[in-house]
């Protein structure tokens, strides 16, 4: 319990490795604590509204699990996940439209946030490049720091990545000597920026990719989670051999249980899957027998209605609140699923400097230049809606508009 | 669901990390399925044997938890760990005589196996060297090897780890210009050899460490199951600034729980906590609050008593068995604790090949070769006496010394 000596603490600094300094913490963590405070109104975390779960149900699935088949559901497993839960994977993926992958192919993971890492661990060495939207998901972007890659932005508008953008970009970065190893998409109701890829322009990103000889890995976490217009072919289901598809339960049931799972072109299979092994040997094997029962026994697809006729109603909340509250000057998207709006205001505003602001004010979200590869969103925000209800999401953004439109005077 | 044209193949080979080549499949996955004919005597996998748990008990705190705390149990958590059972570790850790950890300090990971990943990712560039026994855990080698480090064994002999081979071979390595980051150690009943690191040895393997500047990785996962003798201070416990201890609730509750914890020095926790993050976000939750209810409502020090009674006799069947059967020229050592015994054949037994016939004797084992990082125990196996009841040790030893009788007979 004493403190290390100066001499020490230098030693130890000498044993980091490289990666080391690049490990950070995310943006969305360092609100983790705030949002605790039951004065404030969090429009920063998207946690799933689990409260709308069948609790009894699930809780009496478990006690059964663990009475009748304990020493199996509390016992080491495969590094592939429970046969019966990637059989059940299968049918879910079906669900969303994707028919053309084997039960063979689907590794269980730890989340969807360890399939990145193992994507990162099977194919980036230090100084590789990969592809990804700006904005694009904090967790990914601190993988790639993790494992020393380039995270290079491709052009996006309202319609997701620009297949001209994206062929240029792979165009400049190999003349520039860069080693691009895969495109990293959110391609749904992207995190945070609520824009969705464009139907008529997925078979282009998925041609170009293929022809240049990068991979994509999807990351679908929200899409079932459509509150209008008209699904999407995932990239995966037209381009089975060069696309790693990422998919989790934390969305359509629950995050708690960190299961998630990948769908792996075939001759990639083994090595990616022992890349997981090599970090956790296994998912906790009781978990992925509450989420085979849970398929099994519950309408699990009736209950993503319940939570999207939920969520419908608190983005439309948050969307009619932004249109009544927001001063001139601010933007916003209109995310047609997923969890979260995103909202540029003028230049000069650092929505870092806004949180703490916020936080007197009695609102948190999460500042955007954590979102950005790039580093240009700094007045950018992101707003989440999933997790608080009409009443709270109106006075939330009520009160982040007095904010911004008193910013906005002072420019 | 087409097969991938031999180009695409090529083409993705020339993706992969320099590391993704080092990750193999370990050997004890390897008898994973075999292990489940149940025509064969398993004494291949160390699985504790949760039988023996209260599994009513169990099932109603899942229940429990899930029904009335489930929008918690089943949500996001800090990536630290909940406060509730890193507070319960220090007790856990208590009881093993270590009392000079702070909570702040305790982080909770994904089981052991994950903690050395994250050691591997916070000290380890390509190319670096580790410490550790020969043999040593596979599972760890694995981690080496898909970090790219060099595994360097360090001399050890009933009692553990020589001190004065370890100074030899830090000044060794270093004088052949290698960066030696730290000494991993399974200090109390090796897996695999079964060995325990000598009470009198300790305090000399911490000093060498500290003053060569080398950090410790503690893995103690057995530390509480002991069925004789007295239980040596922790590494830990003498060195609280240069050890990374590593801990498990595997052997002393449930594996398929995925839990286990590393306990930091201060100044080198933030680093090592956020690597975790990086790669899972957070534990399990509900895991962790069904482990909290366990630890608070069940005599768990008792529990442990019962399995140490339950592993002794069987332990105690496994060393009375190879004193029957075995034929002269094989030794093996005599555990004080944990789940493995070590075998060592006669030059020139490859216990590889011998395992196809063990399976054709109806006796499986793991052969010693997979842990051994320099490659030494081909004429070396492990059995584990943790998950057979003693008639069926009797009966697998039995086996597998026929077979060895057979072969040293051909020599």
């Amino acid at each position: 319990m004493t403190t290390a000596p100066e001499s020490l603490t230098t030693l130890h600094e000498a044993l980091l490795s490289e990666r080391a300094a690049g490990i950070k913490q995310s943006a969305v963590r360092d609100v983790f604590e705030l949002s605790l405070d039951p004065s404030l109104v969090s429009l920063a975390g998207g946690n799933p509204f689990l409260q709308l779960l069948p609790l009894e149900k699930v809780g009496e699935i478990a006690r059964r699990i663990i009475v009748e088949r304990g020493p199996e559901a509390l016992q080491y497993g495969s590094g592939l996940g429970t046969p019966e839960l990637r059989a059940q994977i299968i049918d879910v993926m079906a669900a969303e439209g994707i028919t053309n992958v084997k039960v063979e192919d689907v590794v269980v993971t730890n989340g969807s946030q360890s399939a990145q890492d193992m994507a990162c661990k099977v194919f980036c060495d230090p100084g590789d490049t990969v592809l990804c939207e700006d904005p694009t998901y904090v967790g990914a972007l601190n993988t790639f720091e993790a494992y020393q890659v380039k995270a290079r932005p491709v052009g996006t508008d309202g319609n997701g990545l620009i297949p001209s953008a994206l062929r240029e970009r792979i165009a400049e970065l190999r003349a520039a000597g860069e080693r691009i190893k895969f495109l990293y998409t959110i391609p749904n109701f992207n995190n945070p920026s609520g824009i969705t890829l464009a139907a008529e322009r997925r078979q282009e990103i998925v041609d170009i990719c293929r022809e240049a000889g990068i991979l994509i890995l999807e990351d679908n976490p929200y899409g079932m989670l459509r509150y209008e217009g008209t699904p999407a072919p995932t990239l995966r289901s037209l381009d089975p051999e060069n696309v790693i598809y990422m998919g989790s339960f934390s969305k359509i049931f629950a995050p708690g249980l960190r299961i998630g799972w990948a769908a792996v072109p075939t001759h990639l299979f083994r090595r990616f899957y022992l890349a997981g092994e090599a970090v956790a040997l296994c998912p906790p094997t009781l978990n992925q027998m509450i989420i085979s029962a849970y398929l099994q026994e519950h309408d699990w697809k009736g209950q993503i209605t319940k939570y999207n006729d939920l969520y419908r109603a608190r983005r439309d909340a948050m969307l009619e609140a932004l249109a009544k509250y927001l001063p001139a000057g601010v933007t916003h998207t209109h995310p047609e699923g997923g969890f979260f709006v995103w909202l540029t205001l003028p230049e000069g505003i650092d929505t870092y400097a806004l949180l703490q602001q916020g936080v007197k004010a009695g609102v948190i979200f999460i500042p955007g230049a954590a979102f950005s590869p790039s580093g240009a969103a700094d007045n950018k925000l992101r707003l989440a809606f999933c997790s608080v209800d009409e009443k709270t999401i109106d006075e939330g953004v009520k009160r982040l508009a007095d904010l911004l439109t008193n910013e906005i005077s002072k420019l």
